[in-house]
């Protein structure tokens, strides 16, 4: 039986009948007494942070909630439903689309300011991203919120108190701000942190690996998959297309087949 | 330009450049202030919860964190990170199937209940389900914690002190303790409320609406499924299958074809 | 061992180092003999169709391959390789909102004819229909098609076609005139069948249960969503929205929250 | 209106009331007129194929349908269905894990035969693959099926008969051939194209574009997922978990908190 067994070993949860354990504290010690970022954390990392520790990771996933459904998630999980999809065929459809250039900003700046804190200058690392992964420096500029990002300057202040009161160092709140100095001068113009520039630097002062940082965001944006999912069944309609019915598409193919 | 804005009309979000703004609060003023849970509350419901509302709120959420990987849905995101996909894409593929029988019990409960408190006496409400919906009574008994789900009585103690403390109204308990207790009677032994049904007496005291309590605990089990992939992202494997690769399948076809 | 291995047993397919086998045909001996069409029906169904019965379910795999970017579905795939999704997770993403509103009028209609057939009067089925599932009669009216879905005769004649040479009945065929003549009496005006109640009759005349006239259909409607993924990508785009970017939505909520 | 119309402007399909055109064909004259390989072509790449072309193309859909309940998709699949989802949903599901390492052997084999062809010497492909993209040659040898895949051989033969008959032109098939004798050198014993590798060697050779041989195999591989899903939804079950449920997973975290 134990290759069997051993196929699916964790770390992460124990269990025997009446009996559920996470990373060693048993569930009933854990209801009603840990938050729920706490228990997040717990799951995710082995550990249980810190009340001040947890506050910043719940500020993190409370900033990044909802973004309007003009962000293809949104559209999808609102189209979704009236297609017939519960509300967990709908978060699968959106949360999906969470990937590289929809999801994966914070992930990528966590990398980033991590190639920052292992030595490297920071106008290097910003060229080395340009050169290896393309333009778009992650979590830096926005093309809608301009000028400036409202949710950044406010998770920073969150970081520069957790930094005075020694919850986390403060080291990559200052790489994060080097690398939008460093766009600033380059581009000759304020390319202020946004939201992922931001949550990464949270995630990266809490000692949250790149990939754990796009699954926060997928688990923050759900809350706002799941609010308009919602809204779009009590809207109601069927097979809700992305513009309303009378529109319909350019077709810019050949007229009559050879 | 209205017709194509007010096709995706919404009361969750306004936003401008610079501003982002939920059911009327500014983000700003929401991060660092207000907690996970409230935020969940405020996006779905429209209004923010007290302090209690939210405490209980978060105690249904942690208690459905994870359940192990014999779980399909947590299986299968465990397998989908070594197939080459992101949290993301776990997160996608697993939520995906938290659907009427692996994620539905929650909502079920909650219509169940409405039924009982809109009138219904309880023996005839779960006749009612049982001809209508099939043998299944969602939210009790439980095919491998026995005698007792351990969350569940954690659970119930919570509602019954924000009863006590006017949270909540109690309501909703007793018709889920009426529920077990009649179904004890048709059994001739306990069939003890399980988390779901322990859960959806926390949603509809609180006044979520059935499908919430679905979204919700897809919320909840997120935590677990992105845990798990993170944790089968560091074993490694490519390709993990369900059983290890010298298990195979029983061929139970016809062995030639005609 | 045999405990594990029974846990997966299937009649699809048997499999030894070097040896594949599908319902008991090596696969060496299919490819290049049969169609794809014929496999699709052997995988389903367990025996080979004859080439007439398989050029009756290609044409209905041929007729439901796309209907634009409006659909929910195709948009949805469209956006997501604007994510950084591959093609896999485009399908994955559109292909899960085919349910039942978006693509189980096959399913539902071959379910309605088999109540025809099992002996219930056209008129009475109908009723029954819409006294336990509603309004919508699957398969027939179109709400953009009019006065005729284009796909539709054309699939109805090749059923004619093949009920004269014998390959099917020609009994769904029947019964699927029968239900858009009740219809076009009900409502004073002609109420045609669509493409769901003409594949409809071609997979019950060929003897498919309901959800596999789900299945083909998202098979179908897959290819659709491929070649509009894979459009997408060489036009590029990073988060695609559902309408233009100027466009934004209209807000209907509080403006300041109390 | 047309800046909202031109935002989903496509190729693929033209549609009023009553006409659907795909790239210029009506759909009527189409629908009995080609076969689903040729339509699968003529909406991904425009044109329509020869019969050769597009029986060549079949060959390589029909050879990847399936293989097995020990792959990850189709176990994915299986559970599915059990936890309340129609074939819609599985599909879903299992296709998003078709990603690099599951399904992107084609699209990678696909992308080194085109360095090749463009002049890069193949041993020298090789190194660079390798320093590139790790230690993995798509589309040769086979972790199960020693000494050789079944299906590769077979498609490899209809290429060959293809370029006798002058359908393609042959060059990718030494192409494959070469890196597989090139691979047996340095490893000193046979390592032979697999169906990935032989499959690349098809498309490569009718001129598909590495992300369409991704999609061409998952539009293939949905064959196994559907059959799949509808044996088991015809076993029944209920969340069915990796391992029949005596088995459980092998705890390895702490066992008492600190």
């Amino acid at each position: 039986m134990s290759d069997v067994a051993d196929w699916w070993s964790t770390e992460i949860i124990d269990m025997e009948p009446g009996r559920i354990a996470f990373r060693g504290h048993e569930i009933q010690d854990l209801i009603g007494q840990v938050s729920f970022p706490q228990m997040i954390w717990l799951l995710t990392r082995g550990d249980l942070p810190s009340e001040a520790q947890a506050r910043l990771l719940e500020a993190a996933l409370v900033a990044a909630v909802d973004h309007g459904p003009q962000a293809p998630s949104i559209a999808t999980a609102r189209m979704a439903v009236t297609c017939g999809l519960g509300l967990n065929g709908a978060m699968a459809s959106a949360v999906n689309m969470l990937d590289d250039v929809h999801g994966g900003a914070g992930e990528q700046a966590v990398e980033l300011y991590g190639w920052i804190d292992g030595g490297v200058e920071t106008g290097a690392a910003i060229d080395r991203w340009q050169a290896e992964r393309g333009p778009y420096i992650p979590g830096f500029g926005h093309r809608f919120h301009k000028p400036v990002d409202p949710r950044a300057p406010r998770l920073m202040a969150l970081v520069r108190d957790a930094a005075e009161a020694g919850t986390v160092s403060g080291r990559f709140a200052e790489i994060g701000e080097g690398v939008a100095a460093e766009l600033a001068v380059r581009k000759g113009k304020p390319v202020p942190m946004n939201i992922d520039g931001a949550t990464a630097v949270i995630y990266a002062e809490l000692g949250f690996a790149g990939p754990l940082a796009r699954g926060l965001f997928c688990l923050s944006r759900s809350v706002g998959v799941i609010a308009h999912a919602w809204e779009q069944m009590q809207q109601g309609g069927r097979n809700k297309g992305p513009t309303p019915p009378q529109y319909r598409w350019t077709y810019t193919g050949p007229n009559e087949a050879d």
